[in-house]
């Protein structure tokens, strides 16, 4: 197997695929990652890396000599500066910023006044500019000058920097007087992202637009550099598998090799979390020890009881955490969700603890013991549908991410929820 | 609230934004929501329609008159009419195709030919197409009289429809003799899309490609249409929220609001699957009762061992197919894999068995049942890391999709491992 992976990377190698060549260090163990590392040519070093995830790429900037490093930070533009930072030390990237030229130098303070979780930070400047009294024809000619293969518009800016409009390509091809001026051109109220603007925000601005890019400014005025749908697709992208990580407690950066004890550390907060809601379910069965030990169907019943309810949960859960990204779960309508959604409940806990109570009393030959899990079932199912509306609105509301902590409270809930009435009623009924 | 909400609607109908009122309509139960509808004026209606997810769209549909259907169906074109075709009767969609003129007609058919999970029916068909005899002149005047802001090249087809090449624009604007043919400026090897091609397969490609858009040609050779990334956009999204909603048995195209009994029905099926693997769990427990009646600690802390495992069992899983969509994951590297996760797991597993351990031991003040609780939560974290690998792993080679199974099978694996280490080291060593 270790041959295959070979030949595979030789083949990349070959074929010159920065991104393949990314994705296969990336599943290699470090040792063999930083070895087949040599043999990625200098010239898509840079872009290999840009490729790779931050954990990833770390463990190459670990081994990497002083020679090729050097050859990386000459290589940056203010952008692949910006996204390799939080790899490199404050030496290394001074370093790098003296061997950009002024413009970039430029671009790059521009960008890093803003943080990472501001687009201005991620502004594209592969862009072409004009002063307003320029003409048509001027702007056609730094069109053509330009090497930017992706220009939908061209952007008008001032001497002072301060951002004035956009032309159209389309427009500036159509233009009958090649003398008419720039400034006349300009298109009324261009819609404009603010640097600050969080990077889902931008993301949705540019789509509603309908456009390929849209100009970045700040608070100012001054253009600090564009965002185009490419860079909506990678936050989108980053957007999403950070929310499918967060779900197990990891970070969109986490590698699939890491040295053993820093994923070891990594992965520990979450379980110890989950420890302490593990403890919270068996401290309330604990307080009803007495019936346990008289019906041991009641502990052998527990799974069902708790899993009815962290599923039903997750589900409405799921629903309105989407709906609260798109911003079309709050709690106006949050009155009309919660009868949506114990409305859905009840034909479920009806159906399903039917369902339960009958096999339970066929298992145990206990009509009581169905009678009671029945209940549970169905009371854990309505309070699991409430909760996973109610949850993610509170916790949204309180600053925490839902996607992150929604399912640790959900599921705390159902199963003391599910303990309490299930071992509760058990107590009532039979003892 | 009620009422907020409708000045929230009103001020989107003012201010004409098709998406927003998507937005709105999807966030409004079916009633409300079909009220507005009526709101939303005539020219807007179509693209408000595409603008929402396929169950909410349908449940406007299903209210919807005569005369505002047949409104709507002349204003599609051959996309919109492929977006809308799952909403529509075969008599509906055979109206609208009549609807068409013949150039949209054909790429109707040409997309028609593919299914949902081919690139080719999504082809966009806002592009410009030249012969081969063309000039360069004329090339650049299609472009101008094209009224597609986003050309960032040009499609050279022939008579008979074959692809012949692509010239970017870029190139045109930079040509300096106008009666260049066109035929010669072609380059050399373009990069294109299979129509059959898996939508996430056609999306990478372009990606890797580093432009807006790329040709999409049928197995004839014959130009279909184009991927751009606007296309990649909502693939991706739509690709990450199926992920996101397969978790939890549900689909993308799920909707805040449907008849309650729909509703119902459509998520009772995952609580029947899961259901099933509780009531394993519980069988297995069952196997154990002579030792849960003497020891009743043991049902106390049922839940810890089973979170422990499939908390850690979650984590891996969640690496693991995430690098199986960028097949970074695979048979060839799984052994390295395992290591890796078997040693963060052992030293996850150490430090947490120590603690539950020692809890348990002053909890129940019985050194035997925590040193009994230690090994079953060592033993369950190291399986779960195993599982966490090789489950998905073996679920994508039988072709079932590991995002929406992994988790369950996942769990019935940490739950019946975690119970029989559990309570049969505790019959073996308390009884």
């Amino acid at each position: 197997p270790e041959e295959s992976q070979s030949v595979v990377f030789d083949h990349a190698v070959e074929q010159l695929v920065p991104t393949e060549l990314s994705l296969l260090l990336e599943s290699l163990p470090i040792e063999a990652r930083c070895a087949r590392w040599l043999q990625v040519p200098d010239e898509l070093k840079t872009s290999v890396l840009l490729g790779m995830r931050y954990q990833a790429r770390d463990s190459i900037f670990l081994a990497m000599d002083e020679s090729t490093l050097d050859l990386i930070l000459r290589s940056l533009d203010a952008e692949c500066l910006i996204e390799l930072a939080d790899n490199l030390t404050e030496e290394q990237i001074e370093k790098a910023f003296s061997y950009l030229d002024s413009k970039q130098q430029n671009w790059y303070q521009g960008a890093a006044e803003f943080d990472e979780k501001h687009i201005g930070r991620y502004a594209d400047h592969k862009l072409v500019t004009i002063p307003p009294n320029a003409k048509a024809r001027d702007a056609l000619r730094a069109l053509k000058r330009g090497t930017i293969d992706l220009c939908d518009q061209v952007f008008v800016v001032d001497k002072q920097g301060l951002f004035l409009g956009v032309i159209p390509v389309s427009m500036l091809l159509k233009e009958k007087d090649p003398m008419r001026m720039v400034r006349g051109m300009i298109e009324t109220v261009p819609i404009t992202v603010l640097g600050t603007d969080p990077l889902i925000t931008a993301t949705e601005t540019l789509e509603h637009s309908g456009g390929y890019s849209l100009p970045i400014v700040d608070n100012d005025g001054r253009l600090v550099g564009r965002i185009t749908q490419a860079t909506a697709l990678w936050i989108m992208k980053e957007h999403f598998e950070s929310q499918l990580m967060a779900k197990v407690g990891l970070t969109e950066s986490a590698d699939l090799f890491v040295p053993v004890f820093k994923g070891a550390r990594q992965r520990a907060v979450w379980l110890g979390l989950n420890l302490l809601t593990a403890f919270l379910a068996s401290w309330t069965i604990g307080l009803f020890e007495n019936v346990l030990s008289q019906v041991v169907a009641l502990a052998v019943l527990m799974p069902v009881v708790a899993s009815m309810g962290g599923i039903a949960g997750s589900q409405t859960l799921t629903l309105i955490i989407r709906g609260l990204a798109t911003k079309q779960v709050t709690f106006r309508n949050s009155w009309a969700l919660s009868k949506q959604e114990l409305g859905i409940a009840l034909f479920n806990g009806v159906g399903w603890a039917a369902v339960i109570g009958v096999v339970t009393w066929y298992w145990f030959e206990s009509g009581v013991i169905g009678l009671v899990i029945g209940i549970a079932v169905m009371a854990n199912i309505l309070v699991a549908a409430l909760s996973g509306v109610y949850i993610p609105l509170i916790l949204d509301k309180c600053k925490f991410d839902p996607a992150l902590s929604g399912a640790v409270v959900l599921t705390t809930v159902t199963d003391v929820v599910g303990f309490v009435t299930f071992l509760g009623l058990g107590t009532l009924l039979i003892l």
